[in-house]
């Protein structure tokens, strides 16, 4: 028999995105059952929550670096219950739990997206698993680091991937952002547990996944202050094309940046609300087929 | 010769909507120039902007009913701006100010929508000049109270006006917005110019506005905590056709609630993310073509 696998879905990760937060009330009412899954779930920062912040201090989907949960000179709120996550749920790198899956919310217009952060058989085969059921789901893969580098959270399992729905404002509850979570968390359990058993289905030679390649900042003055905001046409165009030459910026004084890319890529992340003060425009990405290995 | 009008625009009062105080700045290097006005600016709550909050202690915009102001055992520091601000350009009732315009974003899918207080003559013909000029605005008349008796920071002028433009998370600054904002402030300064100077061109003879009705709180159980979230029916659907009988909560244990009205009124402030501590769900307004006086 096939020993259970140990699955943790993370909600609150940050204080103000409710989505997550919302359905680990409804799943302690009616608990997720899937065969060979052992589902716990995990209340992230409830602190945060209770303030309506997406941090007390520090941003807690940041702090599980391997430096910074080693560092015990970080006393900060949420580098302190980072250490206690991951003493309770990993620790990182050798962890007890297989597969943690962290829910959270975006103000872009990114749909349900599925962030993996390692680009392996399982992370393709799921990808084309999450594809076929929910067809307007999106894959960005996050490879600039390794899987262990990342200071997300989920990094704690095993494997570790994100749910990111939006647009939702913060300290919003949509109905349709919240339907998209619950589909896409319970699509990646029912993978996990058919891949556990060795019965997943069919699926696809290959699938559609963006890759992120970098950080847009807007243009900034001497002082450190925006010049400029995200040019309409960028606004709520995440996963679409955006040629060389395109515009991107509008400048206060009335004038307009333009993309200076050498080829077409994909805005993500376009005007997160989280971001305003690293002055973080939008991010780019990449959209490959990828392989899918044979099941 | 008509003496000048002394006109107050103000942005900030809520410290996470970007929209007002990117064009305070703009309008501070570009000033606002229309015959007969006298036009200054307000950056209303610069500390709860520095905190990226809507308020501090208190909601500015409440702050100013005639209670509040005289009320010196009221501390926190929106009450003590909220006084500091009615001496500066006030006092409420015998003002120094003739106009004062309030530009406020929210994250409902509200549009360009122009609130007014009063239902007069100036107010009516204002209506029919913006939405003669910008056909996508939406008038949005509050009569549940006389305006004295509002709390609004706008009604310490003699007449008072708020600009509300979303849908635009807190904490960002949408190009389109922007725009919309700076077009309807712009239109109601050429209205008070014209109408001052007695120029104003014909106007049509009746103009659509909404009033508003009553606000509809989410279902609380004994706790005082949610028992539902808006229907997806109703996000997003400001200011569109809502009958008796259409599903307006989705609860939690998966039934639906549905709208017991008695006739077809019109949501506005949907999903409002400022307002999710109230556990409001939406306003309710009713749709009138009000008769436009002759110029």
């Amino acid at each position: 028999m096939t020993s259970a696998l140990q699955v943790l879905i993370v909600g609150g990760t940050h204080g103000n995105e409710f989505s997550g937060i919302q359905l680990l009330q409804r799943w302690q009412q009616q608990p997720l059952r899937f065969d060979n899954l052992m589902v716990q779930t995990l209340f992230a920062n409830p602190k945060a929550n209770q303030a309506n912040r997406r941090f007390l201090d520090d941003d807690l989907n940041r702090e599980f670096t391997p430096e910074r949960l080693c560092d015990f000179n970080l006393v900060n709120y949420e580098a302190l219950r980072a250490k206690s996550i991951n003493q309770q749920f990993g620790p990182k790198g050798a962890s007890q739990t297989d597969l943690v899956i962290d829910l959270h919310n975006t103000t872009a217009n990114m749909g349900p997206t599925l962030i993996l952060l390692q680009d392996c058989p399982w992370e393709r085969q799921l990808a084309a698993y999450v594809k076929a059921q929910m067809p307007e789901a999106v894959i960005l893969m996050e490879l600039e680091k390794s899987y262990q580098q990342w200071g997300y959270l989920c990094t704690i399992g095993k494997r570790g991937v994100m749910v990111e729905v939006g647009p939702q404002p913060q300290s919003v509850l949509r109905h349709d952002i919240l339907d998209q979570m619950d589909q896409m968390t319970q699509l990646i359990l029912e993978f996990a547990s058919l891949h556990c058993r060795q019965e997943l289905p069919q699926l696809s030679h290959e699938v559609e996944v963006f890759t992120s390649v970098e950080n847009i900042t807007l243009p900034l003055n001497d002082e450190g202050k925006p010049l400029a905001m995200v040019h309409r046409r960028v606004e709520g165009s995440d996963f679409t094309e955006l040629a060389p030459g395109e515009p991107i910026f509008q400048y206060f004084d009335g004038s307009v940046g333009y993309f200076e890319g050498e080829r077409t890529l994909y805005p993500t992340f376009v005007n997160e609300a989280a971001y305003y003060n690293t002055f973080a425009a939008f991010s780019l990405a990449d959209k490959l087929k990828l392989e899918v290995p044979a099941v």
